[in-house]
C-alpha cells in the first residue's frame, strides 16, 4: 500500500504511568494503532498518533518507554503544552488535578481527550466545557463501556426493535476486592479513601450515566444509597488503614425511554461475590423479549421462548432457568473499547467527523455522581435538571 | 400402634376453593397430616386435624370434598362459628374480606390461623390483633417462606456463623406472567386491579417483611418504587382489561443486623424473564463468605473459594463465575413449608409450645406494604416505627 | 531503567551438577532471578546474584556452564572460600559431606545457604548452627515446600480462620518408584542404600518437620514405623542390588495447635500407586471446614457444604464424594518455591530483613528424622525435646 | 416347585427395635429370606427362618410388627428362652448387656448368632465362647464387612494372585457426624459417651480385626492413638452434652502376610470430611498391582498401567491420578452382606456346613479393641497373643 498522506497527531499523554493510562490507553489503544499502521482513512491516507509519555516519576517513565517502545517521554508538562508539535492533550491523571490540567491545556490551544470524571464537581466540569467551546478546541471524554462487545450487541438488538417496548433494566456490577490482609488487594488503596477521590459513586455513576443515556434515554431522576461495607483494609505496603469512602451503591433510575418510562436499577459493589454471567451484567426486559448482557456476551429470550414457570417449592424446579436463553453470535468484529473510541476521536480531530462524547457529556457524568450523593444524604429521589 | 390419647382439632377452613387455600393448605398440609396419622407428639399421643370445608360456591365445595376425601363442607360460615366442635378458624379468602371474617371468628371465641395480608390496612390489622389478645384466643399467620428448604439452609448457615458479618442482601423475585392474549395468563386477573386488592407491593412486601426480620434483623426503613410495566391484559374469560395495579416493585431496605447495618435490595416483578437459579433468589454477602439461595437449593462461596477477577473485556473471561460455588447438600429432611407451619401451629394450640408468628407479625407485614406505598408516592425513604 | 544501586552478591554454588542443585537452585531460581533483572528492592535499587558453579567433575561443569549461560565455574572449593568476591556459600552436595563443607565455609566467614538435611545427625547439625552464631554469619536452609502454591493456599485459609479449630491432618506422600528391571527407575540408587545416606525417613521427615511446625504448631511427639517394601532393585547401570534403606514410613504426630492438640498422620512411600489428587496430598479437618491440598491446588468443603452420608452398602452411594468440594482459585501469583526462598534469603542478606529458616531449623529437621528412627526401633512414641 | 422338606428355624430376635437390628438384620436379612421363599438347599428342601421380635418397649414392637409383617413379638425374653420352638437366640441389644444375654441363652441350650462386640472385655468374650463349646451349641458372630461387594471383589483379586506380593494396606473410614446444634446428628448420642459403651475404638477395631485377618493374614501387633476431636454435642432431644468417648482412632498394624510382612494403616473418624471414593476405602499395594476398594466398587492399577510421575510443582501435573485406574466390573451378584452371612449361618445350623465366624472370632475382635486401648495409654506398640 502506498500511502500518500499521513496525518501525524502529536499527543501529550499525561498520566500513562497509572494503571488505566498505561494499560488501556497506551498499551491497548495507541500502541496497537501505531502497530497496525495507523488509522486507515482511505487507501492513500492514514492518521498516525505520535505520543509523548508524561508523568512525574522519571524512572517509571523510562521503564514504560522501554516496555512500550515509545522513546519520547517528559516530566515537563508545561513545556510540552507550549510545543506546537502536539495538538492533543490527553489526561489520565488523578481526578483531583484533572480539571486544572485540562484548563491549562485548553488555554494553550490544545485539543482535549481525557478520562472521566472530568472534574471533582459539576461547576468545574462545566467551566472546562465552556472554555473549550469558547476557545474552539475539539474535545472528547472516555466512555469506553459504549464499545464493549456486550453493549454493542445490546445496541444492535435495540436498533433492530427486538425488545418491543423496553420497560425495565437491571444492572449488577462488581466483584470481591480483597481487603489485603491475607490475599493482597487487586485495587489501589486510594479508591477507598474520600480525601484521595475514592468511592464507588464517583467512579461508577459516571459510567451508568453515559451507558443509560446512550442506550436507553435521558435519566430524569435517581435514588441512590451508598454504603461502606468493609472499612478496614491493608494498602500496597501491607499497612492497615481505615477506609472511609463508600464501597457499594444501590441506585435506581427513572428514564425517559423511546416508548415510555423505563426503570433501571443498578447495584455497584466492590464487596460482592459473583454468581452471574460476568463482572458487569445488565438485564433488559421488553414486551417482546429480554436480554442479559455481559462485557462481551449477550443472551436473549424472545417472547416465544419465554417459559411459564409454576411456583411449587415442594419439588425441584423442572426448569433450568439458564436453558431458555440463546447466546447472540459474533455478528461483527470487536476491538478494544478504548481503542475504538480513540480512533473515533482521532477521525473527528482530523476529518471532522461527528463525535458526540465531548466535555458536555463528561459534565453530565459528574452531575450524575453529585446527584447520587444528594439523594443519599437527603434520603430521597433527586431530579436531574438539564445543564447543557 | 396403640395410641392412648388423640387431640382432635376441629378446623373451619374458609376459602379453600381458592388456589392457595386448596393447594397449599388443604391438599399439601391438612390432608397429608391426616394421612400420616396425625402429628405424633409422643409414642402415646397424637394431634389430629378435623377440617370442614367452607366457601360460597356449593358446587365447588362438593367437587373439592370428593377430590380431597374430606366429606364435611358448608356454605354457612356464621352457623359454624357458633359450633363448639370447631376450635380453629382458618382464613384463605380474599384479602378485602379477611379482617372482618377474622374479627367475627375471634368474637365467637375461635382460635385463628390465616393467610397474609391479614388486613387491607395497618389499623384493621392491629385491631384484630388487639382483639385476639383481649379475648385470649391463639393466633397464627402464614409465613411459609420461612420453611422453604432454601431459606432453612440459609438460616443454618447464619446460625453456624458461616458468613462472618453480613452486610448486603440482594433479592430477585418474579417471572413472566403472560398477558393472556396469545398465551393464557397463569395468575388471576384481580392481581392486576387496584380495586380488588391487587398489586405486587401488597402481595410481596409482606413476605419480605417476615423473611428479612426473621432471617437478618429488624428493618428500620425502606425505599420503594412501584411501576406498572404492562397495563393491557386479558382475563380468565379472554376479555381485555386495563391493569391499574403495579406489577413491579424496586425496593431497598436498611436492616439492623446482628453485627451492624445490612442493606437489602429486592426487585419484585411479574414482568421479568428469569436468568438466575430460581424464581426467587437471594444473594447474601458477608465478610467470610456469600450464599445464593433459591426456593430449595443454596450455593455458597466461602472466602477461600472467592476468585480474584481481572477486569479485561478484551478477552473472554478465564473465570466461569458459576464454577466457584458449591451446592449445600441435604443436611436434613424438608417437608412442605405450609405443612411445617401448620404442624407448629397445631402443637402451639394443643401443647402450648411457643409460636412467634401471630397476628402481630401479620400487622407488621401490612405496615410494611403501607410504608412501601408511602415511600413510592413521597419519593423518599420511609422509616418504620415499632407498632407492637 | 536507570538503577542507582546494584547489590551484587557472589555465590559459591557447590553441588549444582546434582539433580536438585541444577534444576531447582540454578535453572529455576538463580538464572531466572538474573534474567528478570535481579530482585527489585525499590525503583532505584536491586540485588543481583553473581554465581560461580562448583563441583568435582570438570566436564559436567563445562556442560552446565554452557547450558546455563553462567560462564564462571571451578573445582577448587577451598580456593574459592578464600576469595572475598563471594560472600555466600551454597551447598547442594551429598548429605554425608554437607556439614563438613558448611563448617569450612563458616570458618572462612561465608554466609550459608544450603539444602536439607543439614547434617547426618543432630550433634553435627547443632555444631554448625552454633558455629554460624559464634562467627556471626547469616544462614538459611531450604524449606521449599512452604512456598508450594498448595501450601500457601492452605496457609491463607488458616490465617483467615476458615477451619475453625483444626484437629486432624492426614498426609499422603509418594508414588511408584520403578525397581529398574523392566521400567528404568526414576530415582538414584543411593536413595535405597543406608550406607549412602538413603532412606525415606531421613529424606521426608525433615520436610514434615518444617511443614507441620510452620503451618500448624510445634510437634510434641511422634510415632514412626519404617518398612522396606521392595528390597531388590536395579541401579543406574542396570545392575541388580540389595536395597537396605526403608522405602516407606508410617508416622503419626501430636502437635500443639493454636486451639488445642492436632493429630497428624503421614504415610510416605516410594512404593505406592497414586489414586488421589496429587503426589503429596494433605487433608486438614477443622470444626468449620476441611481442605485437601496438593502441590498446587487446594479443594475446600466448608461446614455448610458438608454432606450427611447414610451408610447403606446395599445401594450405590447417592453422593459422589468429590462433588462437594470447591477448588480454591488463584488469589495471588505463585513463583517457583525454591526461587521465592532464594529471594527472601538474598533480601535478608542485603537488607537485613527477617528470615526465620536458618540452620536452627535445619537442626530441628535432623532431630525429627533421628526421633523417627528412635520410635521405630523402640516401638513406642518419641517425645521431641526443644534443642534450640 | 414342590418342596418336600422345610426346615423351620425359630429365631428369638432380641434388640430388633434398635437401628442395626431392625434395618440390617430384620428388614434387609430375615424378611427378604422369608419373602424369597426361604433358603433353597435343593429342589426339594428349604430352610425357613421363623422369627419372633423381642424388645423392652411394647409400643415399638407393635409398630415394628406392623411394619415388618412379622406378627409374633414379646417382651418376655426369659419365657422365650424356655420355649423349644426357638432354637436360635439372636442378639443385637446394647453391648453392655449382650454377653449376659448370650450366656443365659447358651445355658438354655440355644444356638447363638449375635452382633459384635460380643462382650465388653476379653474375659467375658472368652467365657461365652468356652461355654458354647462346653454346651455344644452352634454360634456365629456378625462380620458383615466380609461380604461387602467391594471386599468380595478384593478377595477375588487376592485369590487370583493379582497383587503379586502384598506389602501395604491403607484404610480410611469415616465421615462427618454432625454435632447436632445446627444440623441434627445422624448417629445416636450413646456413641460419644464412655459410660454407655461408646467410642470408635470399640466399634471399629473389631471390624478391622476380622477384615484384616480374613483378607490378609494374622495381625501380630498394633499401635493405636485415640482422639476426642469434638467434645461438645447435642443429643436426640436437642440437649447439649459433653462427649467423652474418642471419636477418632489412628492405628497401624503389622500383619503376617502370605508372602511376608504387611503394614496396614487405618484412620477411623467420625469427624472427617470425605474426599475419596467411599465412606470406607482400602488401598492395597502389591508388587504387581494395586487396588482401591470402596463399599461396593473396586478400582485397580496393574504394573503395566502404573504411571511414572515427575515431581515438578512449577507446572500443573500432566497426570490426572484418577485416570490410570480401571473399575472392576460386576463379575457376580452381590446380596446384602448381613443377609449373606445369615444364610451361611442357617445352612451351618441345619446342614452342618462349615462356618468359621463363631464366638472365637468375636473374642478376637474384643481383644483387638482392648489392645488398641492398651497401645494408646501405654504410648507403644501392643503385641497380640493368640488366645484361642
Amino acid at each position: 500500500m502506498s500511502v500518500e498522506k499521513i496525518h501525524r497527531v502529536g499527543i501529550i499523554m499525561n498520566g500513562v504511568t497509572g494503571r488505566m493510562g498505561k494499560n488501556q490507553h497506551l498499551l491497548r489503544s495507541i500502541i496497537p494503532i501505531i502497530h497496525q499502521g495507523g488509522i486507515s482513512v482511505s487507501d492513500e491516507e492514514i492518521i498516525m498518533p505520535d505520543p509523548i509519555l508524561v508523568g512525574r516519576n522519571e524512572n517509571k517513565l523510562k521503564v514504560l518507554a522501554a516496555e512500550s517502545g515509545i522513546d519520547k517521554w517528559s516530566t515537563d508538562l508545561n513545556g510540552l503544552l507550549q510545543d506546537p508539535k502536539y495538538s492533543v492533550y490527553f489526561d489520565a491523571t488523578m481526578t483531583n488535578i484533572r480539571a486544572a490540567n485540562i484548563e491549562k491545556a485548553i488555554r494553550a490551544g490544545k485539543n482535549i481527550y481525557c478520562e472521566k470524571p472530568t472534574a471533582m464537581n459539576l461547576e468545574d466540569a462545566l467551566r472546562i466545557y465552556n472554555l473549550a467551546i469558547e476557545r474552539g478546541v475539539k474535545h472528547g471524554v472516555v466512555q469506553d463501556k459504549l464499545w464493549l462487545p456486550g453493549i454493542m450487541k445490546l445496541k444492535d438488538l435495540i436498533d433492530r426493535g427486538y425488545f418491543g417496548r423496553i420497560f425495565s433494566v437491571r444492572g449488577e456490577f462488581g466483584y470481591w476486592v480483597f481487603e489485603g490482609d491475607t490475599v493482597p488487594s487487586q485495587r489501589p488503596s486510594w479508591n477507598y479513601k474520600k480525601a484521595e477521590g475514592g468511592g464507588i459513586i464517583f467512579d461508577m455513576l459516571c459510567h451508568w450515566q453515559y451507558l443509560l443515556e446512550n442506550t436507553f434515554g435521558r435519566v430524569k431522576s435517581l435514588s441512590c444509597l451508598g454504603a461502606l461495607h468493609i472499612d478496614k483494609r491493608w494498602d500496597e505496603n501491607g499497612n492497615e488503614y481505615q477506609a472511609d469512602a463508600e464501597d457499594a451503591a444501590y441506585s435506581t433510575f427513572q428514564i425517559d425511554g423511546a416508548n415510555g418510562e423505563i426503570v433501571a436499577h443498578f447495584n455497584s459493589s466492590w464487596q460482592v461475590r459473583v454468581r452471574r454471567d460476568d463482572l458487569l451484567t445488565i438485564q433488559v426486559d421488553g414486551t417482546e423479549g429480554s436480554a442479559v448482557v455481559g462485557l462481551r456476551e449477550c443472551w436473549i429470550q424472545p417472547y416465544g421462548a419465554t417459559p411459564k414457570p409454576i411456583w411449587n417449592p415442594d419439588i425441584p424446579s423442572s426448569i433450568n432457568h439458564f436453558d431458555n436463553w440463546i447466546q447472540v453470535p459474533e455478528q461483527r468484529n470487536y476491538d478494544n473499547a478504548f481503542k475504538v473510541q480513540w480512533e473515533l476521536f482521532l477521525r473527528h480531530l482530523v476529518l471532522d467527523e461527528p463525535f458526540q462524547w465531548g466535555l458536555q457529556e463528561g459534565a453530565k457524568g459528574v452531575q450524575f455522581a453529585e446527584k447520587g450523593f444528594e439523594s443519599w444524604s437527603g434520603r430521597k429521589w433527586a431530579d436531574i435538571p438539564k445543564v447543557i
